[in-house]
């Protein structure tokens, strides 16, 4: 590789990938913003992502296995608490399945996983596998999509609430509370990237784990549009909308 | 496999392994417990068991990483918690380079690993792989270890007390906080082997996990001893002892 990167432009760089690359700019997305989702289709994308939420523990403990500094898992420890809550009943896992009721499905049927595209299951253990087998920098640089976060639930809020009849505070309470979450685990995971990556080879594999999990996430809504928008071939044993039996 | 061990049998020779084979046995415990080991023997034994304890959380967020229902992740991240502290300045890690700089070592030479046994190393970091690789229930199972250490922690606070001067509530925090915490975590772990060990062979599973487990342990001491009580060959690059220079 080449020289090092200054920090405003490595920094520069893994913004534009959010700018190029994120899941906000999928037409999935575009289409669950405009309203133009039907019900089975929005009941797929919650069904779905939801293994992405609780997946996400399983990732940061995974993470958490490998980090040796008790002041990096200190900070860490607090994504896991906010996805499995302090106690029962909470937690951003928990205020999933309440949107995942909130939209119609069965909160058993959501947590059997028996209804997920194959595809949506390759992505997020790929996910998972990756931040426990690559190197910790580029395991913290994956969770950086966190950056564009909050700008696509913001959007995401408005939308939903002008856009569909589900929508309201309790239902929608998952992003919500990842307005206040995802800035500040960003802000220690961009600082870690920042400070870690000290060589041009390690920036690059910081990059390129960013575009990684850009991948991860823009996969999962490709299965979600080929399935269930167009051409609407649903794969063998998974979920079947209502309007589709 | 024959059949399945009713739950009371398989609890005694869970509790039977402990009896046989916990490291509570071994001479060197004997010896420390005695007010047998010079001030360098000490050392030597706080700077290795040191290692062993700064890998309990990975070892746990190992465990974690694939543990997949979030109550289950809720009781286990206590461990977590207890081991690296809520803050900076706390938990268990912290008591142990308490007791460390108790003894007369260099905080920040023990952290930085450098004069630890292979041995030790190569035990902690076998259990570790262990619990990260193996099913969930051998590695709960490996924890179980915990049932016996609450009596050794008693014996060994009083003994202590009694034989080295280093010794008084602030660096003897670390067994003190764990006769509160081990009882707790073992229940939980004690409950979930007993229920999640269905079959005969996973029955003989989880013995085996606690076997291993109790061969960590073991392993440990007996490094310590040959390299500083008896023949006492020093490895190349370990610690040497003030009164061995």
């Amino acid at each position: 590789m080449t020289e090092l990167l200054q920090s405003g432009e490595f920094e520069r760089r893994l913004r534009q990938i959010g700018e190029e690359r994120y899941h906000s700019r999928h037409p999935f997305h575009q289409r669950l913003h405009e309203g133009k989702l039907n019900k089975g289709q929005v009941q797929a994308w919650v069904l779905n992502r939801f293994y992405y939420q609780r997946s996400i523990p399983l990732k940061d403990a995974g993470l958490m296995s490998r980090a040796e500094d008790p002041a990096f898992r200190r900070e860490w420890i607090n994504r896991i608490i906010d996805h499995d809550g302090p106690a029962g009943g909470e937690g951003g896992i928990e205020r999933w399945l309440i949107l995942a009721e909130g939209v119609g499905l069965d909160r058993g049927y959501v947590q059997s996983l028996s209804g997920l595209l194959p595809a949506t299951r390759f992505a997020v253990d790929a996910y998972v596998r990756f931040v426990r087998e690559r190197s910790l920098l580029e395991a913290v640089a994956s969770s950086l999509t966190e950056l564009f976060a909050p700008d696509l639930h913001k959007t995401r809020i408005a939308a939903l609430l002008e856009n569909y009849d589900f929508a309201n505070d309790r239902t929608l309470a998952y992003f919500k509370k990842r307005l206040d979450q995802a800035p500040r685990d960003v802000r220690f995971g961009l600082n870690y990237v920042m400070s870690e990556a000290r060589t041009r080879d390690q920036q690059e594999a910081a990059l390129a784990a960013v575009r990684f999990k850009t991948d991860v996430l823009w996969a999962q809504l490709d299965a979600l549009y080929f399935a269930y928008v167009e051409p609407g071939f649903i794969p063998p044993g998974a979920f079947v909308p209502d309007d589709r039996r």
